[in-house]
């Protein structure tokens, strides 16, 4: 079995590495403030060079990309290969991997979408990016942190870039659903009784979500299922509703104003995937 | 069968009165512009007075409730019922069943949560709202336009209210699933790609909106299963991937700031469901 460095102890870095001793990788830790490794049976290393220089695979999860970089900075990160799980931007993990380059390591950059408990089991959804032949070379073992993982590019900021896209559906969606509540609170209907409604609605969102997909790989916006302009007049309706209620309209006013702005440059009876190309 | 009449045959309108052709009730319609209802084996009234004055049951959908009610403002409305299918607010929907009362009609109301061209099959969700003994009265003819109805509460504005909240859910991700894709296309991601994975990510939803629902309804928010903080964190690595591709980010931002609110207000280390009971 491969041996492992995990760079990085918080609950994700704690989490990969106990997935790696799981799976019975000779497992090596580090992390800046000691004592989170009680219960791993892995080697603890005393400073990241020495733990770097026990694995030929190492991975980083820590805080940031500047926080990363500090730690990897090192004389025997060379002829190893980086693994940085760390989140950032894909502009961020490009600067990463080209450092990488620069001093002699392999590079691949990942993100985890899934929480800590989930690591090492079938819901943990891993994108890597970066060079085919370093990704299939360390597949196996980093098979151990989850099976659902999915190589979408050589770009090494390729991964971080689907991180961003669907974490904006994410958080604006969640938006949308705390807005949902709040507005079915103030008009006295309880939660969980527009959570039934609000899970129908959501079976949809599959088809629109290849509807809208469907148009922007064809490059054509046909407005006839509903064109912005029907979007703008039932965002009114809702506004209208939110403010009668006395509630915050600052995310659906900011969606509004996108929607006005295609609409004055002329794309009003476009389909609503024109928003995504304008 | 009952007799109907519908006011307004724009395309809901027109799909409304041809599924209760279809159902075969004798259906008499109206628009202010003649000429919608060539292929409608419906009867057409001359006036709005005298299509109210054909039919026990009076279904009114044009753009909004301001005109709904200057179409039914006529005599013959007494002793009849209406149900209103125009777009609009609880507020008004209210205002317009106290005017109904006024001038001796029964009153429903009701939104459509569905394209014209799904009225009529299962696939057409409807809410109604207003006297229960009334919808229940009319409930066999209202199948006509979709079985998949709800009458979900006494108070008229109440359809309303929860078509605002879903509307408000689905606009504002709508809204975060064109953000996604354009982030996507700026980083040369296929939108097709994306498509697979915010897929995979929708599948989470219902089991998150079943999350804030219960967090709601026991009016407790911990915050162990992903607190706001974090939320926040996660918004901004989002947001600067956003700038860093000179898009749009007023949608992510405003969520962002609301985010900030509840933190500044010493709720950062409480679950996200808190955001709709600050």
């Amino acid at each position: 079995m491969t041996a492992v460095t995990v760079l990085g102890l918080g609950p994700m870095g704690h989490a990969l590495a106990a997935a790696l001793v799981a799976a019975r990788h000779p497992t090596t830790v580090w992390n800046r403030t000691p004592g989170k490794d009680h219960d791993l049976d892995a080697a603890v290393a005393r400073t990241a060079a020495d733990a770097i220089a026990a694995s030929p695979l190492v991975i980083v999860c820590v805080r940031d990309y500047e926080v990363a970089r500090e730690i990897v900075d090192t004389d025997t990160l060379k002829g190893r290969t980086l693994v940085n799980l760390s989140g950032g931007s894909p502009q961020q993990a490009r600067a990463l991997a080209a450092w990488a380059a620069d001093h002699g390591a392999d590079y691949l950059d990942g993100v985890i979408m899934a929480p800590p408990e989930a690591i090492g089991g079938p819901e943990a959804a891993l994108f890597y990016s970066g060079q085919h032949e370093v990704y299939a070379a360390h597949r196996p073992t980093l098979a151990a942190l989850g099976e659902n993982a999915t190589h979408v590019g050589e770009d090494p900021g390729r991964a971080a870039a689907f991180d961003a896209a669907l974490q904006d559906l994410l958080w604006t969606s969640m938006s949308g659903a705390v807005h949902a509540f709040a507005l079915a609170r103030a008009e006295n209907i309880d939660a969980t009784e527009l959570a039934g409604h609000a899970k129908a609605l959501l079976g949809f969102f599959p088809d629109m979500i290849d509807q809208l997909a469907g148009q922007l790989a064809a490059g054509d916006f046909p407005g006839d299922g509903g064109p912005i302009s029907a979007a703008a007049a039932a965002m009114d309706h809702v506004l209208s509703t939110i403010r009668a209620n006395g509630l915050d309209n600052g995310v659906l006013s900011a969606a509004r104003a996108e929607v006005q702005r295609a609409i004055d440059a002329g794309r009003g009876s476009d389909g609503f995937a024109r928003l995504a190309a304008l």
